[in-house]
């Protein structure tokens, strides 16, 4: 071993060993490796491989390969109903954790539905209503441990902006319930839909910094929003922009803001942030912040009721009807125009909702370290959406507040949103006439504490620091939702996303290579200074597929290369040898082909020889296909770029 | 030397030696290059930098930089008239070829527009309008020296389609003529914008597959509606899909179809294919398919007056305006409904303009191998559409198989499209009486001769042989237009081609390396089945940008490998280093961040080791800013997979 590393030292001395220093053969001919020339490609094989990446990645169908017919059935319930087998390991021991979250985030779920149902225009009870069915059916068809299911707040927004837009929800109070849950219904649908058809990742075409900003922008939203309930405003404007909403708050001043109720709704909204601060500095406390909004209503409650302020105009939510969710299946419209509104405000509520669920699913699936199938989860989002569409419930998603109390209360599965609905049940027959007395201001208070937590402040800096084009994502869907209206942030956030996508396929990087000292590897000059330019040689590398989008670019951009590089080295010897280092490039098609052939050609006019190295095995099989290959001559094709550099210049490569 | 060589030889025996020979310091301890940390991110420079190779990847400034004022405004104007800086060396020689090759395609033109205005629904004369004042303006404005400009059968279709949507012809003669400059004018602006602005990278997004399929389409529709002239029918659907059509020809059969306008079309349709074939057969007899359309006319015309055809049903053109352009400046619509419509029809007729225009250009740009400005034809063909609609031409492009007969026939610069303008304006001013008794039958066979070109099998072929994806989009947009509508197709053609898009950076590829005997190059084990794998290494390298469309599909994957893996290789040693080869990773963003510290954190609880090698300049800033890299480990980051097997596996590279 020791003379091994002495043989190294002593080459190291030599200077120039690299990475085909085995490349001479005893008859003193420079030895370069072949490049893989790959198989015939197999069309069916390879169809079948692509739609197979694209729609199976996960590879679901894997427990049921050489199954016997029986298993199998068994195995499609079990994925069907995760429940079935997670629910045989099930002990006390995890019940005991389940019920504790269960309980937790009960109490902090009830006084959030009722605000949330007001951000929807709905009376109270349709937020507990979402908060007893969706869940139920969840803990059955779900796979995520930890998520909280139920109504959320920037859902909430969306849909009663969307839904207003159609039907005054206070005039024509029967269509516009009836159109909620029509949306509710189509939400479900296309939730199920896409991951039936294991169509998920669309909903990764959303970036995330354009969700950070879509949802900081609906926080100060419905934080502003809650500005009427706070200061007692009655006359308050319909739309959420800023200046609309500030100017509502602003000339409601002349009228004189409720004293009463401002003094309740700051008193314990400072409450209810000191909590939030302790339950964040504290970890062991969590469950403070967890119950403050619980304890609050009923403080609030009695207080109001003792003091019968609501007599000096402190706006109580005065009723909420009892008992469990009625039907709503003949209140869904199944025809007429309100049909394909519906429809519309369905499949854009039920791609957020998604969007927020898989993301919360994802966090927590990675912090305890499981698996998360996607697709099953939209399926089983989908089936609860479309059976709380039936029973009274608009659209539930997993809550980002909810889930991480329930996470940090120790549940063990989803057993605790079980718990959780049962004491939304227990609530809605027993005690929903406790409630009269709640003042607005107290839900106003409860919502705005619950929405800070959405505004991410550390990952718009760390976007910032990051990624400059990430934030102005960010900022666009931000201040599109804050200074215009949920709808438009919405669409900058799509379409800021779409563009970098565009933007990544049309213009590519391409970087010039050099030799680094005392290696054989060739890496960009700008990242490596110390790298060394082979003079008569040009090395690019272009760093992405070659595809219709770009492959003009790609062509027109190499030749700019040359002209500088002919430009900059007047002195130095004129370029002979012009090396596209293909590793990067994944993929190539016909246009991308036309382009080589382009690029070979215009060489050819100056004499200068094109030379590639290491393409990948889709793009030989494409060169040798269109007989691209041929025309650049295949012994000008390298395994790497030491290979072409040595075979075509040794004397510089040794220089 | 031949020392050297000898050394290298033994070396090869000893059989280890590789990238980092050198690594082995005098120390006896591995000597591995460092990663190169790139300097602090300059954000202005960033920014710039990603500005410029967007809008200005061609650098069109260069020029002006470091002039004087005066020499700018020069620069300036020669750069806006490119006539005024190739006029300065024209000779006589050069119009010697142009003055040929503008004749020719005048006689290929003339008969061409005529049939071509019949395809918008428009009167004859306005065919020979479009080749008059477009040309001459392009002709100062334009860089291409070998496009010949005037009305094109697919856009004649398109706009004809679209405009007959909304007005019918024959009732609102008036109006459909406006709506038709409307148009034109609002393709012109598209044009222009988008080249004043320097998007013209836009148009890249429409797939070169795509195009061919959509050509081929609206080739095979084009030559269907022939078959009304062809075969003298009254009563022709207005429908373009092929069922419609041909349920049109075989119904009217029963009518009879007319015999003398049968014989006269299919006589001359004959000679016109043969001509064409000799043309092709024989590369120097190029001008007989080119002066063949004229003859036919000639013929066929005084044919029909000596017999009086016309009284036996044989259709005639009967009557073209005398005199050249009347002003149509107060015919657009500036307000009113129609104002919108024409915008959406000059949008999408100003874009297929646009694609062809500049495609053409590119070809003959890349044959004669002189470098074009894309941005600056779109603001030449735009301020030539601009004009035109300001004096009674319709959308005007480049044409496909009048600008080969022109570069056949040996033009030198753009003054062969002012010969030719000249031509039609004589033809405009002096001959239109001629053209009385031309039998709408020969029209039909000249544009039937002519759109033949444009179904481009060879094509097709390749694309089936290079890419299948590529194929499936031509063979979409095709049917897509032979059975559907122009719209439909050319809808379905941008569809599939953004589909494409997506799906290139939702899945991107992945592959596991192992090591290429007697070299230290690590390629993907797939393509090269002798290269083998490191025991208790995993190596990955993803192939593709780190985004948010594709950064949990990549942990995912990556992970998949792992488990894949750990199952195939039960008895080896278990894997402890996963090694992801950064290489083609030319960018990540925040989500691929996210989704390398979850893949770091999976890995950690399975107590495997993430080492990162070759990260590109943006990515290594990246992952520095985000602390990403601290979080890793930066002593886990490697310049080559070789490196970093050498340092954590040195006995397994060894072996």
């Amino acid at each position: 071993m020791s003379g091994r590393i002495a043989a190294d030292v002593e080459m190291k001395d030599t200077g120039n060993m690299n990475a085909s220093s085995s490349r001479f053969q005893g008859d003193n001919l420079p030895y370069v490796h072949k490049v893989g020339k790959p198989p015939k490609q197999d069309l069916l094989k390879e169809i079948k491989t692509a739609l197979k990446e694209t729609f199976l990645s996960d590879d679901p169908l894997k427990p049921f390969k050489d199954q016997p017919r029986k298993r199998k059935l068994v195995l499609g319930f079990q994925t069907l109903f995760p429940i079935l087998e997670w629910g045989r390991d099930y002990s006390l021991a995890k019940f005991k954790g389940d019920l504790i979250a269960g309980c937790t985030i009960a109490s902090l779920c009830i006084p959030q539905d009722i605000g949330y149902a007001k951000l929807t225009n709905l009376d109270p009870q349709y937020g507990l209503y979402s908060s007893f069915v969706p869940p139920l059916i969840y803990a059955f068809m779900g796979s995520s441990r930890d998520i909280a299911i139920g109504p959320v707040a920037v859902v909430s927004l969306l849909l009663g902006s969307m839904l207003q837009d159609e039907i005054d929800p206070i005039t024509h109070k029967n269509e516009y319930e009836r159109l909620a849950f029509t949306a509710t219904f189509f939400a479900g649908i296309t939730q199920a839909t896409l991951g039936f058809f294991r169509l998920g990742f669309l909903i990764d075409f959303l970036s995330h910094a354009a969700i950070v900003g879509f949802m900081g922008g609906a926080a100060v939203t419905i934080a502003l929003q809650q500005l009427k309930g706070l200061f007692g405003i009655k006359k308050f404007t319909k739309k959420t922009d800023i200046i609309s909403v500030m100017s509502s708050v602003i000339s409601a001043a002349h009228h004189g803001w409720n004293w009463q109720t401002l003094l309740i709704g700051v008193a314990f909204l400072t409450f209810l942030m000191v909590a939030k601060y302790i339950g964040k500095k504290n970890k062991k406390l969590f469950w403070l912040p967890a119950i403050a909004p619980l304890i609050s209503v009923i403080v609030a409650t009695f207080f109001v009721f003792i003091t019968r302020a609501d007599r000096n105009g402190v706006q109580i939510v005065r009723h909420i009807d009892e008992g469990i969710n009625p039907s709503s299946v003949d209140r869904i419209f199944f025809n007429g125009t309100y049909l394909a509104k519906g429809f519309k405000i369905g499949v854009v509520a039920g791609l957020i909702a998604l969007t927020e669920a898989v993301a919360i699913g994802r966090t927590f699936a990675s912090l305890k370290d499981y698996q998360l199938d996607g697709n099953k989860e939209m399926v089983a989002l989908g089936t609860m959406n479309i059976i709380g569409s039936m029973t009274s419930c608009y659209v539930a998603t997993g809550s980002f507040s909810r889930s991480a109390v329930n996470y940090m209360a120790g549940c063990n599965t989803a057993v605790s949103n079980i718990v959780m609905s049962t004491i939304v049940m227990l609530t809605l027959l027993l005690i929903t006439p406790l409630f009269k007395y709640t003042p607005n201001a107290i839900l106003a208070s409860i919502i705005i504490s619950a929405v800070v937590g959405l505004i991410d402040f550390d990952a718009v800096v760390l976007l910032w620091k990051i990624d400059k084009f990430d934030f102005l994502a960010c900022m666009g869907a931000f201040f599109g939702v804050v200074f215009n209206s949920v709808e438009i942030g919405l669409l900058i956030a799509v379409g800021i996303s779409f563009a970098k996508i565009l933007l990544q396929v049309t213009r590519p990087r391409t970087a010039v290579l050099g030799k680094i000292p005392r290696t054989s590897v060739y890496r960009n000059v700008e990242q490596y200074p110390g790298a060394t330019r082979v003079p008569g040689v040009l090395i690019i590398r272009v760093d992405s597929a070659i595809y219709f989008s770009n492959s003009n670019y790609i062509k027109e951009r190499i030749l700019r290369w040359l002209a500088d590089e002919e430009e900059q080295f007047k002195n130095q010897p004129k370029v002979e040898y012009l090396i596209v280092d293909m590793s990067p490039v994944t993929d190539i098609d016909t246009s991308g082909i036309h382009a080589l052939e382009e690029l070979h050609g215009s060489l050819q006019k100056r004499e200068i020889q094109l030379i590639l190295t290491n393409p990948g095995q889709t793009v030989l099989d494409k060169l040798h296909a269109s007989h691209c290959a041929e025309l650049i001559g295949e012994d000008k094709i390298f395994l790497s770029v030491a290979d072409a550099v040595l075979t075509f210049a040794p004397k510089m490569e040794q220089a």
